[in-house]
């Protein structure tokens, strides 16, 4: 990480330990946000929302709230408004893992060390749980303090990660992609639409908030697709690699369902090789930028640390 | 309907023929939009796309665009502008088909004449339909060609209709009462969220689009509550007393599913006393608003048609 350090010219300590402590000083402040946007399990209909809280408050590593405060950082947008797009598009994130896990489609019966929520509460709820949790992202969005043109761009941005272009429609190639064979290029289209749409548009949403169509966003897209895509790939590595205990989901998935990853396609060490390259590449776009880049450099170093 | 002639002095004929022209002349508009509002099926991943057209470019009565269309003529409202609300309310109308629709939920295998999504195509593809749907409806929203702060304001009203508190709520109201028993108020509630939440949305929107917090909201509201409420009574007699041809989808089901509805409840003549009063209320809260309402009057003449 040194190279980065010459180049950022910040008052800031580009060491681990200084990550983790602008880190642990985040997580609780986006795990509030998250808490209010939440309608109270007492409120009718309790059960939908007691499910929804399930689906969201349980743990998490919370990357796409984190993404989008550190990205903030570089630009000194205020936290309060951070705190409106970082916590809609966690709830999108939530959302699709429900949706997800469900029978019909990776039929996973643990996330995050828990039932999922068809297994915890019904299929039924499930369905309905990613629904209301569609929704309340859009909800929390438009009440960002932002400039009403800047919260256009933000609903337009999100909306448009989340549909058929981006993350949902990642899905349904998943989806297509099971038991056939995908080359290189059809399964980093994949990975770049079902992961990378919303670490993009974390990224990208925290930028707007600074102001309209800012000219970094190319160099923040680069950073965002770098890291998308080695998050990917280290997490097909976790699949093959880690137990269930230690990963909190089913292990070994991807190769009983018969699909594609980096790993089935290039091996072993050449994914833990293109993994390391894409986080060199996330750190050195980020080289001309201003302001505070050390969050940013932070948790594409943190992504590493989960090479194993 | 000679009262409200009398009471509003527009130069428009309030003629079921009138009314039917202008429906016709709007229909083909709403569908247009819908069709442009949704990525050829050419686009990747073709088959999701494909289904996203298939669940929404079908057989229709479109009556959510429609009552955005007619609130507009009140306020004189460029319909291009309302083109956007109209086909985002129908969009999330349309989601929350595909997934009410699924084996978890009702189960059911006709929607429209057609066969249902999950059918048609498979439940796995049929979840992610409903999901992308959902997202482009914001998508679409995020494009009105309004002031930013109507936009935040229609975001807020849709995702607030779509959600925990709205139709989603309402349907997890609907999963709960299965089989047990609901009094006239829970099964009030349960339809205003269900079915009330995007008919209020659908009115709400067009009038935002007139101005900021709209001082006739309140009367568009009780027009909304009622044609919503007379809607589903005539819905759950619909479905005891038509067949599944003439019905375009499953008749006999609440019944089946040991749903309890306005008929159950009330019982059929009662039921029908009440959505012809609930049509009344509609009319009547039309009376004091000025310009054009001989649309939205219309529109409860329409729903009023449709009662057995």
């Amino acid at each position: 990480m040194n190279r980065f350090l010459r180049l950022n010219n910040v008052a800031y300590d580009h060491t681990p330990a200084s990550f983790e402590q602008w880190r642990q000083a985040k997580l609780p402040r986006i795990q509030f946000a998250l808490d209010c946007a939440l309608p109270p399990a007492t409120t009718e209909p309790p059960r939908l929302h007691h499910a929804m809280r399930y689906a969201v408050l349980g743990a998490g590593k919370r990357l796409r709230p984190l993404l989008c405060h550190a990205t903030g950082e570089i630009f000194s947008v205020a936290p309060d408004a951070l705190d409106y797009p970082a916590t809609a598009v966690e709830l999108i994130h939530a959302a699709s893992l429900v949706h997800d896990d469900l029978p019909a489609l990776d039929n996973d019966d643990l996330r995050r060390g828990r039932a999922t929520v068809h297994v915890q509460y019904d299929e039924a709820l499930a369905i309905l749980v990613g629904d209301a949790l569609f929704a309340q992202a859009f909800n929390v969005l438009s009440q960002t303090p932002a400039e009403a043109e800047c919260l256009a761009r933000l609903v337009k941005e999100l909306a448009g990660a989340s549909g058929s272009m981006g993350l949902t429609g990642g899905e349904a190639l998943d989806l297509a992609a099971v038991g056939g064979t995908l080359d290189v290029m059809q399964l980093q289209t994949l990975h770049q639409m079902k992961t990378g749409s919303l670490i993009r548009a974390s990224v990208r949403m925290a930028a707007q908030c600074a102001g309209s169509s800012h000219p970094l966003i190319p160099e923040l897209d680069h950073y965002a697709h770098a890291i998308g895509l080695a998050l990917q790939i280290i997490d097909d590595i976790h699949d093959i690699t880690l137990d269930s205990a230690t990963l909190g989901k089913t292990a070994g998935k991807d190769a009983r369902d018969g699909k594609a990853t980096y790993v089935s396609v290039h091996g072993l060490p050449m994914s833990r090789q293109h993994a390391t390259q894409l986080i060199e590449q996330a750190h050195d776009a980020l080289q001309t930028l201003p302001g505070n880049t050390a969050p940013l450099h932070g948790l594409a170093a943190m992504i590493h640390r989960h090479l194993p």
